[in-house]
């Protein structure tokens, strides 16, 4: 498989109906499905367990293609990966093994249910295994999920363990009650655990105390899901500039008094394309750079020190910071160079925006920026934590 | 009657159901009855005729405090408010006074259609009226006007002629087809006229050739639109930093690391609010200015020089282009103070940026600097036109 | 004394030679003697003690004319005026009076020594009066002043006391320090007093505990200094923008490939223009918004409760960070529309830039932006302090 | 040779004293002495001419490194690299060779005179060679050069010559004129040519008709200096920014009332450094794209098509405007992070925004963006000319 091209084709097909699906909202099952077909949920998956033995650069390349036509498809593919990948980083490699071939082999899509800013699950010993029990919002993709990665406390006992649930066992229930006005599709909603069985073949193991900050390639998950950020807010702005680009080529009229025969004649046009086209391009190279600086962390493995971690968290925030400025500047004046009947619900341009906007809000850009900064002011790396 | 208080009053009623109202579109009956109910459609109508013989500053304070509630109910009357008082501008006084009474008497709204971006409607001579006939688009207002004020080319000879048709005449067909993601409620969808008639008690006069370029006077209705929309957007942006306050104050959570206990202790929430508040308070002091220029011009009826015109107009677009800006900046940013939860459809916060997005489209903005930039360089005027 | 026409005379006087003044540095003693020739000084004094009655309104707009031509000097009159505004906020009405007589019949010109970030002064009692002792850096204006308002610790007793020196009394030494790259003729260099003497007749009054938050009309003095800094910059950016027009008029050649035939038809010149004069526009109505509050501030006099002159301290903080945003981008982007030859040295466009880049310096822009979030926010007043 | 570790030697010498020769002006012998003696003119010229091989990526990062400690000397060398490379792109090798030998054996330092924007040179055939005659201005580093390029046009014969001329040749007078602001070092005044002889060795070739226009890897000579000046511009802004870091950790205090210890833990000094840290990265990162092209693009040789010297245009010109943006913004912002006292002429930190703002209006910004626009909207490529 090509991932390049099989990334294309996704998200020519995504793009076909977006704006239909956006505006109906609910569960992204034929996303999911699409995804399946596409052979895209195993490009992470070493050659040997019959995936396609892609790189981080790879996934999130593709991650970036799919944000341009649909970002709560891409979304949900980005986070995929990295709840996948995430096994891999305990000391449990028959478990991830075994992960990594369902994907490949039944296609299972992956979701999580971690959000950090909400009271734990609890555990209780169940035999080899646990029953899950509790509540977590924000539990993107776990609705359309295969298998959901979730740690929880283990009852009576102070630790906390990490296991793969299976989406559909009885137990777990998905709220759908997502509602925000962005990544409408992107099942961002809750879900509850009643005593939902985990057997012990998918019991992953402990999380160390302190948890992401612990061991650096484990805690190197959370600057993954910066960097799919990073592609994502990238991707959405390209998506924007590239069907804006469209529009005023073939919809747009000249201005009245503009004294042009043609839209793309108009000097604050171009001069407004070529504001967007600049800031975009900077989100691109920034997050083309943050990915190296991922993937090559990514493969070190166990060696990856503290500081070399901190130094990759340091160029992620700085991609998503610069991407997600762009996407917020680009989405938003792309109603410039299309006009005021751009504004049409159907030519469905506020999707963008909307999407950007939402998605922007998982942790406030202030706080990324105090971080960029103290590294560049007193060469402090970010504490490892739930968002850096 | 009080017209702030009145205002305030009309804003609180619009404010209790606007996201609801918002969320289902169609026509905005029951907002132009309670602007019918509230006494404020005769604002402006002289104290003699029955009105309250409030001045523009008063109606464009009355415009921007019901904006911040609900920018379509806010559109729909400084609409009105024009589209009345153009009638005054001809030399037709029985007539502009026939009509202010039935505004105050019958509670008469008024709408236009008059999209200069269009072909222009035409007027066949019936007995001492016209027939009319065509088509016009984002004829805001008209949907829902008791009165509708259009001009049209009469056929058969040159001259253009400015008409007042009653809004449920036989032939008055509203195309209900208003469909952008923004003043959703605005009823700015297109009208057809089909042999519509009307009689010669309802023929303003000629429109002079030229048109809005002709008389200062008459012409002063092209800023009298910018300057209602200078305050559509100080009321929205207003509207949206006082909403969003509140949410801040009430229901967002200080950030984890953040170190403070409450987020309105948290130093960037303070300071983001302190630059949106300094946005929001340019926009309002340079809509007031334009506004106390406006009134000056209104008043000096057909004494106004194109001079005094052209000043007025460089005064109105400044304020429009701040306003513009700030409405743009404090809508898409109130979400960096309330976060992530403050997605939520049915908070409501969208709207706001879906309301200045869609309206702030009227026209280019680059096109109105170009001309401030043309007074502030070479003391050009703005050649007056259907956009300034 | 027609203030404005005054103001204009001055303006034009010193912009005559304002770069060779700005490049050689130095004592602005030219410039105090050209205020003291213009009556100006005494604006602010009341008419019965012969002065021109100005308001405070009168003396800001008098600031702004002067910041166009020549920040250094707007800068010496502004705090000019408030030395000696201060005084008449003691209980020592004789004090006052003969300070303002002092100031119309001498044409004194009155400079402060209080810089609130560096250790005070010591007042060693001497007979009715005391010895002033110790050293004060960027004491604006003191070099060049005829009466220098100082306040220090009294040795041996616990509070703090207001006095006025005689700027040429032996013991006051000027260190002529002031080197910054802007406002470079506005005598801000360091002044020590080696037993300085204060005869009994100036001695001014106890400062009360807390100093600035004390009583609201006395720490009123505070916001004072705020609301001269807004002019500052409004004047600045409107002196740049002048400037800048008449150069682009004159001398600006048109790009090559822009196909135009004068600089002033270039549509990215004249956009950028827009953009220049809706900045300053801006600046301009909240500083004019500010010194109205001022104003009313300052005539209630002992009556001003503190939430009265907390809302001014916002209104005026708000003038003020809009002004500095504004002459930041005015001064450095001017060079935009006036070309790459504006940069010779003798056109002297950097100066804007620099005394405008020198003074907003004064205080974090960001904790003022924090102020006026607070307000917007939760309602908070500000902390009267030695900054708002 | 190293170049990295020459660059950055050379780095430190030129920071150590930048402050005071910026002071003084005049012209750069010793920083030109300086480059010699490291041997880093001869970066480009093939290992087999006794060069050192390097490629123009090395070259614009060793331009990108002297940029951060003095922009004038980073500004020469990248000048130097582009005179003396272009020769090459003529078919002239033997002449291209000496150059290069000349360069590496003797330390021939190269200048040009080529404004575009003033009237050519005119070349009187005389023997084998010709007589040179005319005006120039803004001729960059032709003062202190050892061999200055130069085209013009043939008396009495329709077309274009280029030609090298002895720097010190009779008949070659620099006119000392640079007074600019910024980049005072550079030695960008005038040159009056007054019969100086130029030998028939030294005759480069026709320049073919259309000039930059004709062939394409001719041509790319121009976005060849405009990838010189986002190199330029990325190193200032890193050099303002590693500046300011080291004056905010050394001596900037703790603003009153922040309630930290020191500045490094002020919140919104933190942020600020994040935001200029993320410019600056930004900027790189274009950069290191752009030269990534440029060079691929030089490398093709004559095989270069119209289309590949197009899209390394735009790349280049997309670089170079958000380099010209992070670059001012910088250069501006850093004393919000250093404070008051940072004003301070011996501080220097004012010469980073003197530079960049001269710098920048080489070309117009705004038309750089309407080409980037053109290439986003259309897919159009910018017609090579004298500025792209």
């Amino acid at each position: 498989m090509d991932h390049v091209e099989a990334a294309r084709g996704v998200a020519e097909v995504l793009a076909a109906d977006v704006v239909a699906r956006d505006a109906k909202g609910g569960a992204p099952e034929a996303e999911v499905a699409l995804l399946r077909e596409s052979g895209l949920l195993g490009l992470l998956v070493a050659r040997e367990l019959g995936g396609a033995g892609g790189s981080w650069a790879d996934a999130l390349d593709v991650v970036r293609t799919l944000a341009a036509a649909d970002a709560s498809a891409a979304m949900l593919l980005g986070y995929h990966y990295l709840h996948l990948w995430r096994l891999g980083r305990y000391d449990n490699a028959e478990l991830a093994e075994r992960a990594a071939r369902g994907t490949v082999r039944e296609g299972w899509f992956w979701g999580g249910a971690s959000n950090p800013r909400e009271p734990g699950l609890t555990l209780t010993p169940d035999g080899d295994g646990y029953l899950v029990g509790g509540r977590k919002g924000f539990a993107t993709g776990a609705q359309v999920a295969d298998r959901i990665v979730v740690s929880g406390s283990v009852e009576g006992a102070g630790g906390k363990v990490m296991v793969v649930l299976d989406g559909r066992a009885p137990g777990v229930r998905h709220a759908g009650d997502w509602d925000a006005f962005g990544v409408r599709r992107s099942a961002s909603g809750g879900v509850e655990f009643d005593r939902a069985r985990v057997p012990g073949e998918w019991v992953v193991g402990e999380v160390p105390p302190g948890e992401e900050a612990a061991r650096p390639d484990q805690s190197l998950v959370v600057p993954g899901f910066q960097v799919v950020f990073a592609h994502l807010y990238a991707g959405i702005a390209r998506g924007a500039l590239t069907a804006a680009a469209e529009y005023t080529r073939t919809k747009t009229r000249p201005w009245t008094g503009s004294g042009v025969e043609t839209a793309t004649r108009d000097p604050y046009i171009l001069e407004t394309y070529g504001e967007l086209a600049a800031a975009t391009a900077a989100a691109e190279a920034l997050a083309e750079r943050a990915r190296a600086a991922f993937d090559r962390a990514a493969r070190r493995g166990r060696s990856l020190t503290a500081g070399e971690r901190g130094e990759t968290a340091v160029a992620v925030s700085t991609a998503k910071v610069v991407a997600q400025r762009a996407v917020l500047d680009v989405t938003a004046r792309v109603f410039d160079v299309i006009g005021a009947r751009g504004t049409a619900a159907g030519a469905g341009f506020d999707r963008y925006w909307r999407d950007a906007r939402t998605h922007t809000l998982h942790d406030p850009v202030a706080y990324k920026l105090r971080e960029i900064g103290d590294h560049a002011l007193t060469g402090a790396l970010p504490t490892p934590g739930p968002y850096s």
